[in-house]
């Protein structure tokens, strides 16, 4: 389907939910976006989930949005349940104006939801010149080190940076997989990975289903719970949102809203060296592509560019849509 | 060995080598420090490389360490190539100070070197009521992903959070296993585990003085290697010290100072939800320690936990010196 196309469908939808104009647009641009950067999991697979809990009354279709001035550098967001990307579009736009009045930016987000993915707002920083952090936590999906059951989210760390050109954005869960990426192989009825999760007894399992109700398993023992265990007391506990395993599963849990938390941090990178910033980070960036290349790569990318690679090349592709979704369009549209 | 007379000897060594008292003082804390916490690899294992470099005037015992204020929430620290513990104890000191001002903190430290365990400075922010972030890096010692030479060094990640107990201080390296442990091993003629390490030739090797001249590797392949370069362009780009391998090996590298970069981010976790904080922190911990535990775990430890009951335990024993470092001791004393 071509993007434009699907974009007035989906902002038809959201209209359809009752969010607003402004809202609608946002949320489709978003989604089109993750779909463009083959980030299925945060994509059209998300639609349906996103209109049950508007019509559930969990998600705020009109939510009255808050930002509280702590400091000059520091705000505050009630998002009064609002879809996460409208939150978080509100509130990576509050840090950068922070950051750019006081050379840092702190924002933290409550009463939020899903928003996608955390690259999404770290590049609107890193185009406005700034470092940036970007924490969210997540519905339980990871056991911590020792436990054998689910209770962190797959909690993604998010670091950008300007490079002068394509940004740095890393942006990787604390999990062997993302989860979207499980959710989506049960959706369509594919394998997931041997050796990324495991079933309700604690064995590794391939199938999508029996992962999703076991526990996925955190990179490198306990220094991935750690990094998981530090996500949710940064975008949970800090921010006033849900924490240790509270955060609802937004297919599976309409029992109330998500309450998920997020919290960026923006840095002016030239505060301390001025515009010799930009000339370092260019070497540091080239003295690392330069090293000779192990076994299999014929270059070495820094975190950002595969993405931009990948967003380029679709980005005057249609984009295919899986006929159940599709269908599901359709209904939610009737 | 006494930890007075430890204390009292280490003092003299660095006074002998023309550190100021106070100086002389805050290294040898730190390093029977790394002792009681049984980081040898932080410990005693360096105390001639420190000494060797001041000979060598890549060190310097008396450092004119400058403190610029940016803002009331920034400072920038040129250590004038102090010893690491210095200039970080000044740095964290700082970084306190500006949080309790403003709500956060942010000091870089340039002209650095090796301040030991990232955990001493997180440790002090958060006995301070601080959330706190520390970054350092370090010598080359781990392929970044694509490469077969190193580059980053062991750079670890460090966040710690007060918990009205014990504090919270999760304190990882980047890579399989502490570059510090391999030292030691190196020293004391002990083999390293198997697949943390590449040989010269990119074969995985058990062998410390191998691994020394191989490579580390990172965990979790590219997350690794992101949160390595996270850490690189944190504590060395923005710091204006050095990056992108340059860091020079404080054992073999007497070519110059090692121009090692730190920074600390200090957060004041009340600025959101007041006093709240520690009873949601204390609820968070609560949730996944009642968590059914997996195979061969007992209870579930918070990062920090561990270290606090080593340091407990060992508190009141005396430190056993290797045969090989006390000769060294008595040579440095002589």
């Amino acid at each position: 389907m071509k993007k434009s196309l699907l974009k007035s469908k989906l902002k038809q939808i959201f209209l359809k939910h009752k969010l607003s104009k402004n809202h609608a647009e946002i949320c489709s641009n978003y989604l089109v976006k993750a779909e463009i950067l083959d980030a299925k999991g945060h994509g059209l697979a998300r639609l349906k989930m996103y209109c049950d809990r508007i019509k559930a009354k969990v998600i705020n279709p009109k939510p009255k949005i808050k930002i509280k001035k702590i400091s000059s550098s520091a705000s505050y967001i009630d998002a009064d349940n609002s879809i996460g990307f409208v939150s978080a579009d509100i509130g990576i736009k509050q840090a950068i104006k922070n950051a750019k009045k006081t050379g840092i930016g702190l924002v933290a987000i409550k009463k939020s939801g899903h928003y996608g993915l955390s690259s999404f707002y770290a590049e609107q920083a890193v185009n406005n010149k700034l470092m940036v952090f970007c924490f969210t936590n997540a519905p339980a999906a990871l056991a911590p080190h020792g436990a054998k059951k689910s209770l962190f989210g797959t909690n993604p760390i998010c670091f950008g940076v300007p490079t002068g050109g394509v940004p740095f954005v890393f942006d990787a869960s604390t999990s062997m997989i993302n989860r979207g990426a499980i959710r989506r192989a049960d959706k369509l009825g594919l394998k997931i990975p041997y050796g990324v999760a495991l079933n309700k007894q604690g064995r590794i399992t391939t199938n999508a289903k029996e992962a999703l109700r076991g526990t996925q398993l955190p990179i490198a023992g306990f220094k991935g719970s750690g990094l998981a265990w530090m996500v949710d007391i940064l975008s949970g506990v800090f921010t006033g949102s849900s924490h240790g395993g509270k955060t609802k599963d937004p297919f599976d849990d309409f029992s109330g809203p998500q309450n998920m938390g997020h919290l960026f941090i923006t840095i002016n990178p030239k505060i301390f060296i001025g515009s010799k910033f930009i000339k370092e980070i260019k070497k540091n960036i080239k003295l690392v592509k330069k090293l000779p290349k192990a076994k299999g790569f014929s270059n070495i990318l820094y975190p950002g560019e595969r993405r931009n690679k990948t967003y380029k090349k679709n980005l005057n592709k249609d984009i295919s849509i899986p006929a159940k979704i599709s269908k599901e369009m359709d209904e939610l549209n009737a």
